[in-house]
């Protein structure tokens, strides 16, 4: 909630004076944003409120100088994924409820489309931008610092960037992939494969070799290896460095992967998944060997889908929030439009494990 | 292909003059387009070509005008639909090709949201759009009527609009449907169920009741309703009103129907399901019934998934070319961007029923 926000600069937010004023705080916001319809009556209530409690921001000043377009432009990696479609969805409803349309860029995870994608909105004047970007390193990020430089409000979403000093709207990727692999040791389960990690051109002779390829590579995916590594070394159970798929992250290669994991010596007994990718690459595997879960084999995976549910028997799958991490970013985006001050954090919101059938002791 | 459109036309198209220029048609594209980067060297062999040909289009004045903003703008019914991601990847490469951008609107739909959309396309000045509309009738247009008439080149994708006389390109939904309801009825079922139809309030008393209902509503539907009616028409299986699914198009009322129709004396033996949430909704209602396929009831649905070759048994689906859909609107539209005159036709893809196993005689 952005109450948090102001509350932390010592301020008086939009919904506390939505609540002093007896509205919703979306009314609140449309008055004192200057947009959309309020009556009369209601607009004197919100700002009276407004007065009382001392609430100031360069929103008024900001919202009724021209050139705003009442647009925010969304740049997503992949809008296939279903989780970037629910995310857009949320900030679709957000955005809405708070008078704004949503424009939509997706750049298929290449970071070049991601900068011309940048300069579009810029070039269509939107006024503001939340974005799941494909940038991983300090060096990446020159066009998202040249959205701000011209005062372009940027929300990250789903992927924070450690060099970038913004707001960002994540989920807890560590701790739901730590929970998600404590339930596969619980279950008494100690050699669990990890798919799919960085793309690395050699699997990883050690640990942190692993850990240095996934500090360079996707940072959702970096927090989901330490999650797994946090459980593994919570429960003793030592790294094998075997059992962590590297290389493309596509389906096919998610299959080969896990099929060499399930003709080792010592082979696996679970499987843990971090995208649906890997979990349809993962049954693949499992059926190509004449394998069942969760009799052979234990598996949990991101992200909860109907057809998870639909599966026989239905998968245990980590649900992500998927609405609430779109619409939060739009809050806080359009927050900054208005003029509050950003506070530059990193939002982070649950995930849920939803336990099903197909979690077993190992065999 | 654009070509049989300019051979209808009886003029020289961009392929034709690419390969009498011997360049691939995206370079005598945007040499003829007077965009991108094109060498000197080729640029000249394809004006020289052109001239030869006799290829002429007012693309020349027009996209050297100004104005022109090299972004096109795409509005889908619902971006959470993985059918419409991927066709939205089919106009993202197809126009990033032609050296254009694509933004996205989704309207979840909203009627009301895709008029917004269209102004929000107009007042941000796309050179054209691509729209999976939501309207169902004449008097629905006038949005896309009033970007005609400002000169922005609309196409329609996998909706036809029949009051709308525009470039559409669709696949074929009759045929798809016909088809894979053939093939139920050549394993010997009679008692085939459909999910869904139109959105009624009670169910039809005639079949001329649901076809009147289904040409008020979604073009698509209809036309997968029209080739289940086909198939029976054929085979002399009399229509049967209480084997078609009416109401809310959501998961939860498909299992509720389909329960119904599990439950009747002469209960059905085999589903034709149009969308991935009846597939859902329909594997919930077997299993709460303790029915399995394909050996209780035989299944097939649109669209084929990931998830659909990995279910046990996988499932028999249609598989719409997605991505194609997408990259031949793109085509047409950029054609018609160029100053191409648009010959105003249905472009039908062709659909592919992938036989899986959820297909058995009945029980």
């Amino acid at each position: 909630m952005p109450t948090d926000r102001g509350q932390a600069a010592g301020r008086p937010t939009i919904s506390e004076v939505a609540a002093e004023a007896g509205v919703g705080r979306a009314t609140a916001a449309r008055t004192l944003g200057g947009y959309g319809h309020v009556s009369p009556e209601l607009r004197g209530r919100v700002l009276a409120a407004a007065d009382k409690l001392g609430y100031r921001a360069n929103a008024l000043a900001r919202s009724m100088s021209t050139g705003v377009s009442h647009t925010i432009g969304v740049i997503v990696a992949d809008i296939g994924n279903p989780f970037f479609a629910g995310v857009v969805r949320g900030i679709c409803d957000a955005s809405r409820a708070g008078g704004f349309d949503t424009i939509v860029l997706s750049t298929y995870e290449d970071l070049d489309e991601e900068v011309a994608a940048t300069n579009v909105l810029i070039d269509k004047r939107v006024d503001g931008m939340i974005i799941a970007s494909a940038a991983v390193g300090g060096r990446d990020v020159g066009h998202i610092k040249e959205a701000l430089n011209r005062g372009v409000p940027v929300v990250l979403v789903d992927r924070a960037v450690p060099s970038l000093d913004l707001d960002a709207v994540v989920i807890d990727n560590r701790d739901a992939a730590r929970e998600a692999v404590e339930r596969l040791i619980a279950a008494g389960h100690r050699r669990i494969g990890f798919v799919w990690g960085p793309p690395m051109e050699r699997p990883p002779a050690t640990r942190r070799e692993l850990l240095e390829a996934a500090s360079r590579n996707l940072w959702t995916d970096g927090e989901r290896l330490r999650g797994y590594l946090d459980a593994l070394d919570d429960a003793r159970i030592p790294f094998d460095p075997g059992l962590v798929m590297v290389g493309r992250k596509v389906e096919e290669r998610v299959t080969e992967e896990v099929a060499r994991m399930l003709a080792l010596p010592d082979r696996i007994t679970a499987l843990f998944c971090t995208e649906t990718e890997a979990v349809t690459g993962a049954l693949r595997a499992l059926r190509a060997a004449g394998l069942a879960y969760p009799r052979d084999v234990a598996l949990i995976g991101f992200d909860d889908s109907a057809w998870a549910a639909v599966m026989d028997p239905p998968l245990t799958m980590i649900e992500q929030p998927v609405h609430d991490l779109g619409a939060k970013a739009a809050q806080v985006l359009l927050d900054g439009i208005r003029g509050v001050e950003p506070v530059r954090e990193t939002h982070t919101l649950r995930s849920r494990l939803v336990e099903r059938a197909s979690v077993a002791p190992p065999p």
